[in-house]
């Protein structure tokens, strides 16, 4: 009789290496750890594209804005788009001979980066003017996307497209394969950011939103023209983030992921609308596996937003026990 | 014998009835009559959609721009927008007795247009601030839908958005069909045009460039909000409407329509591009249908980018001869 069972047991069998075939197949989210963090952003993404959960929202309104530096990628040990700044001056210098007496940009060819700090906004201003003006947004892209190419970050070895959180990839794909509309809303350059926004993140330059310098029409020499100014337009930080969402989404979203103060209003204003929202904070708390940082930090400050989590019901994910991996696979 | 071939004739018969209806069905613009306009629309869509072609443009980079008034919808006698401005003073009117004897809203209040033109940018500052500011996005949103919904032109006893044209309307379903993103990029203010880009366009809030007022974040008894300023922000015309690209949009267009010198620099801009362009001016020539005029009228001004457009290959519609319909059929 023992025989006559065999075929239903591997019948069973196959069908239990099926199931959890399939289930492996089907999690949206295999870098993150099982647990409170994971599950909270699973029932959310459940309740609003269910139509009878109660808690629906149609796709036209599933805008979901994400911060940049720190919240999908490496902002340590420094934004990388200061990087990238320092980097062009140490290029440009030999056409400037005059740098060599002059700060702030003495400071970056020496590498003195507390000369350059003490240089504040006024400094920083002047190597903006200097690295990130006088050429259209075409030109601007171009040298960006050359240094991308082939800058590397000195601890991790890698190119800084690839210092991307796999798990917030994940958490992105997700997101779009649920009918979300997915935005950056960064402190940093709108253009700079728009270089690596759809190969890395698979997000249009269109739906960058970020800080930008003002741009002006000009026809040269009979053809026309985007040239970038050495003048700050916009700095898409703190109360700039609700502002800059209005100005380019026109809606408040319904889902904010950030990890530092900038975020704070970004956060706020879009858990205060109506219906289903999330909030969402990274926190850096793997000195191993990445970095470990918070109130103490000037780079990627978190503070007053750590502390309003609870109440405010925002998620924390603690990087170093609800990630699996941090960074994409070596390839 | 015949008889025998009698099959054959029912076949070829039911196969000519089949192909003149999937022609019927298939042609994408029947609102525009045939000849070399709709001819040269088609044939630019085709070069850059079909991958042997030689001038194929990859689905991310097929990016269009419609200007909104007199090229998507109706300008004539006033912008919509100054309509709006209008009757939101007659309604306020009560609430400010001031008003009465305080220009530019006594000319407002008295039907004197002569008075409020003569005001100029200063009164329709003084307007805009009356009506457009000192509320949230989505207060204004409200405001501008309910009138929207009641409105209506003079001349065609029609609400608004039903005076949007019809050929237009189904040029933008054509592009979209065919890959391409359709941007509004308006010389009105975004946040108006917003109101009525999906449900009449098919053009989601994110996808309107427009001119703006500042907007400021607050937090009020708790509360974040996002406030309208009564304070310019963007001029999103002539010069302001390549910035207002750059900026939202980040990429340049393929393809861009206007109806005005305010659409010259987007045209110029946008078809000085490399590879296949396409820029379009409608011109309204239709008196008996809908209006014409040209460089005699301050709405609409169109002078220097008709004279330009055979050098430039701008192709112009003629309203009168190119559009079979101008609106979209009475319900």
């Amino acid at each position: 009789m023992l025989s006559s069972l065999r075929p239903i047991v591997a019948f069973v069998a196959v069908f239990l290496v099926s199931a959890t075939a399939a289930f492996a197949q089907t999690d949206p989210l295999p870098s993150w750890n099982d647990g409170p963090t994971k599950q909270a952003i699973v029932d959310f993404v459940t309740r609003v594209t269910e139509p009878e959960s109660g808690d629906y929202v149609p796709i036209k309104d599933r805008i979901a804005t994400f911060d940049n530096d720190g919240t999908l990628w490496l902002e340590q040990p420094m934004y990388t788009q200061l990087a990238f700044a320092l980097d062009r001056v140490k290029e440009l210098a030999p056409e400037h001979p005059e740098w060599k007496d002059q700060q702030p940009f003495k400071a970056v060819l020496e590498g003195d980066m507390k000369t350059l700090a003490a240089s504040g906004e006024k400094g920083i201003a002047q190597l903006v003017a200097a690295t990130h003006a006088g050429m259209t947004p075409e030109q601007f892209q171009t040298i960006v996307g050359d240094w991308l190419a082939t800058a590397k970050d000195k601890r991790f070895e890698r190119g800084y497209s690839k210092l991307v959180y796999q798990p917030m990839l994940e958490l992105l794909s997700y997101l779009r394969d649920k009918g979300f509309t997915t935005y950056i809303v960064s402190g940093g350059g709108i253009e700079f950011v728009r270089n690596l926004s759809e190969p890395v993140y698979g997000i249009p330059p269109a739906q960058v939103v970020g800080s930008s310098i003002k741009t002006q029409y000009e026809v040269v020499d009979g053809v026309p023209t985007v040239m970038r100014l050495a003048e700050l337009n916009f700095i898409d930080d703190k109360e700039g983030k609700p502002i800059g969402i209005t100005e380019h989404i026109g809606q408040r979203p319904i889902a904010a992921f950030g990890n530092s103060d900038g975020d704070y209003q970004m956060l706020d204003w879009t858990t205060a609308g109506k219906g289903p929202r999330l909030g969402l904070i990274v926190h850096h708390t793997d000195a191993e596996r990445e970095y470990a940082y918070d109130s103490d930090s000037s780079v990627g400050h978190l503070d007053k937003a750590l502390d309003a989590a609870p109440d405010k019901g925002w998620i924390v994910v603690d990087m170093k026990n609800d990630w699996k991996e941090i960074f994409p696979p070596q390839e």
